[in-house]
């Protein structure tokens, strides 16, 4: 069991613990909330979770209500929240009460802006079940809805008061979605370098998984501790997401997120290379880690997607920051105006 | 003209100025603000005053669109929210553009929870057209829509960039409207006793408005900056509120706002009397203000409000915290369990 204690405009601890659902009642307890929990889950996740975290908090006195959505992006829209918030209001939730979301990022997305905008904001503990959940979107307090215009267009920045990785959910995952996660893994292990590098090149195990998701956390947080509301280093997080988001529209988001960065460190370590930016031996190390994890990927080349990069959310006015390798546990971050964006990735 | 400097989570001024809306273009450049503008308005206000700030907006540079809702309190739902949003992100709106609402508080407070939220958060101006507005919601970054199932119970906390009171603006009013503002006043004078209450007791003239203005809004400030989030002193602004938003449940909001305010300030000034906490001549000082407002009212008894006592969102599970009046200028926050309302108030 590990604790990562994080320190935003709110403190709270991301455990990750084996087993660690059967806890969840005395975590919340010994962080003084009480009172009514909703859980919000998806119809993946509640059938396999939703009877054990509702007993679990039925049993340390919760008054336990469930509210489950269709699985899938899909669902990640304005329609739904307001369904959730209806529900909330005809179950008499009052601002004293929690939402605890059950799932991946989709649920935790969405049930974190209800949190957020219930009467203002209301205890929001977050139990992400999936990898890719558990280390990237978990923590950093962002939470969204889609637009029928784009991907989270719509959210805030809302802190939980607790985050639970139970990682003996992530064994129901399948091949997949392990790794999506490991395509955010990757792009913390080229920003770190170190330790969470050399776990991901020997290939991830159950017994390096803890570990794994504990320094992916941690680097998360010195980054958002930092700079809560991405104004600066924050925005390091966006390596490889510039191509990602791009892939994303470009194939109606068939390719999964963590999967499309990995694309996108492979395609920033490859530009990297040939602008003679990066050393090529820390190049080619990079692009083996990829291979190690199954994530050395084709997929639309950076011209097909280049229009695609304008209609990022991180775009100021007409200049968009690239996340650029240097090294690893190197990065910079790169303005580039976007009249001038063919050619910086020598495609014009 | 005068400036009250709010220091919340973010610094911002509030501008009282007869005809301030001619140096709006100049106010928003002194706070570096650039590129794209929406104005948001409604059928009522928008044939006033758009044409006005969208030229001064257009003269400075900025880039205006501007988008029109049906008046009125049945605007302020989810449907309409997400139609703003998808009309920013039609216009191409980013994080660095500004949302500026032009009307009154269900402007104010529809715009408001847009700007929280469109990409997490962008610029926010705030023009309130309304003396309700002016003094009330445009001070305090509360953001916020109705749900079916009551008032405000979605939004944000949400500090505006700048807030412009222009009273000309106020000329424009209906009677009905300024009473509904002086409502409002009126317990900002009971809250605060002194210069606001000698102004209302000799009737609001053009020559005190902006005086009068200044002074509800620098209550309002003191109070919020000593506590953003309402966990305490906050409190304090819900003087009359309890019975307000009973009176405006049970009327379906035909009696508006400020005047419901005004009864329950009425009300509450009657049982501190009956209760003997409060020195009779105080209390006719006070009854003598209402009469003096035209807001000495007969509205439901308080017996047919109780039930809906219940449904107020300041309640913290089974205790309402009331704020009740020991004298001019001295009130204090009192907690009463649901089962002994009826008790308290003395209709049991």
């Amino acid at each position: 069991m590990s604790i990562v204690r994080v320190k935003a405009s709110k403190e709270y601890d991301v455990v990750i613990e084996r087993g660690g659902i059967a806890k969840l009642g005395e975590y919340l307890s010994a962080l003084g909330i009480k009172g009514k929990v909703a859980v919000i889950s998806d119809s993946n996740v509640m059938p396999l979770y939703g009877e054990e975290v509702s007993d679990v908090l039925t049993y340390h006195g919760y008054e336990v209500s469930t509210y489950v959505f269709d699985a899938g992006e899909e669902s990640k829209n304005l329609i739904e929240y307001g369904r959730i918030l209806s529900f909330l209001a005809e179950e008499g939730f009052t601002r004293r009460d929690t939402l605890l979301a059950l799932g991946g990022g989709v649920v935790g997305d969405l049930t974190g802006f209800v949190a957020a905008t219930y009467m203002r904001g209301v205890h929001f503990v977050n139990l992400p079940t999936s990898l890719l959940a558990a280390i990237d979107s978990s923590v950093g307090g962002k939470t969204a809805v889609d637009l029928p215009q784009g991907k989270n267009l719509v959210g805030a920045f809302y802190q939980p008061d607790l985050v639970l990785c139970d990682t003996a959910a992530f064994r129901t995952l399948p091949y997949e979605e392990i790794k999506n996660g490991l395509g955010e893994g990757v792009k913390y292990a080229v920003l770190e370098g170190g330790r969470i590098f050399e776990i991901l090149k020997k290939g991830l195990t159950s017994d390096t998984l803890e570990e794994f998701v504990r320094l992916s956390v941690e680097a998360k947080r010195r980054i958002v501790e930092e700079d809560e509301r991405e104004g600066g280093s924050r925005k390091f997080l966006n390596l490889g997401h510039t191509i990602a988001h791009a892939v994303e529209i470009l194939t109606s988001f068939a390719v999964p997120h963590g999967v499309a960065v990995a694309y996108g460190v492979k395609e920033m370590t490859k530009l990297a290379l040939e602008r003679g930016e990066l050393d090529p031996k820390e190049g080619e190390e990079i692009l083996a880690l990829l291979s190690a994890c199954d994530l050395d990927l084709s997929l639309d080349p950076v011209e097909d997607l280049l229009p695609h990069f304008l209609a990022d959310k991180k775009r100021s006015g007409d200049v968009i920051t690239l996340v650029t390798i240097e090294g690893i546990g190197k990065c910079r971050l790169t303005e580039v105006k976007c009249q001038d964006l063919a050619k910086y990735f020598g495609v014009e």
